[in-house]
């Protein structure tokens, strides 16, 4: 049961969002600019770093919510996910990948846990500033959510097939409303 | 040294800011609405979570940063930071904001860790649903922004004069222009 009384039944962040519209519409913006803007990384494997970090959260609704949106628009699917989750070191993803999602790990931790070395290991395998800088902020952000999600005790869907449905529905729509690009008016978090 | 070059000399925040444009949209309005928006929390009271839950993270530049929003806002001033700092449980606040700062202290170690009779003991020293969900968010905000700084090694001066400074503008402009209230165009992130 939520900490606090919400004004919906909805489970995650989705119930808090609708809660606190004022706070919902830059953090819908955030994330969409972060996992579906414009990028050199596809969306399925910014989503896939949203999983892996809420996943090391053990943030139930999140990595449930962020799994299903990265096996849906990566060719490997769930079956990738999961290797992910059971750690990046020895899961069949590209070298670049593999280095980001070692530095979203030490973020996780700690922004101070990030070295040098990460960072160059990441670069020689081909990653640029802005993927570099899009990793940490994505970690980042999901150490947020997760804090946010659980900090209230919102309640977390058990079964898969909702969190399927909710990943077709952001596939489909995104975190805002389509009208809600930046500078532009209208702006509707997904609820 | 940053661990990517940014495109400026700006350090903390500011030069990530600068950097991305696109995330510092929404992260700055987020920031003005939880900060600074209308709430039964005054500005300094929420500045001082801030400022007690990037000192827990040892995040150089954001607990300067807001230790000198907070003490210019709290009658206090800067000796009331610096025994929250030190540690909230014996630091001369209202039980209301200490309750509220056990709680933030639960949040930085993860959102699993908030419990029921934290939120209960808030809640029987006045604290409101708005001001426990405002609570977690804060430290859940915080324990981002600390992250994304110290992720990708920004600089933080060192001069107590520079954050003085800083908390100066920031108070008198807030974290976005005047104009870019929720709703409206022309958002710019204070940098």
């Amino acid at each position: 049961m939520p900490h606090i009384a919400l004004n919906s039944a909805e489970p995650g962040i989705r119930g808090l969002l609708r809660y606190r519209p004022e706070t919902a519409r830059p953090l819908s913006e955030l994330t969409e600019v972060l996992l579906r803007g414009p990028s050199t990384l596809t969306r399925g494997e910014r989503e896939l770093i949203a999983a892996y970090v809420s996943a090391l959260n053990d943030c139930q609704y999140c990595s449930s919510s962020h799994s299903a949106c990265a096996a849906a628009q990566l060719p490997e699917g769930m079956a990738l996910v999961e290797q992910v989750r059971a750690g990046p070191a020895t899961a069949p993803v590209p070298a670049k990948l593999k280095a980001l999602l070692l530095i979203a790990s030490a973020v996780r931790d700690s922004g101070r846990a990030v070295t040098a070395e990460q960072v160059a290991e990441a670069r020689a395998a081909g990653a640029t500033d802005v993927e570099i800088h899009d990793t940490v902020l994505i970690a980042a952000v999901f150490c947020m959510f997760n804090r946010y999600v659980d900090g209230l005790a919102t309640t977390a869907p058990d079964d898969p097939a909702a969190y399927a449905a909710g990943a077709q529905h952001l596939i489909t729509q995104g975190y805002v409303a389509p009208s809600a690009v930046p500078g532009h008016q209208g702006l509707t978090p997904y609820l």
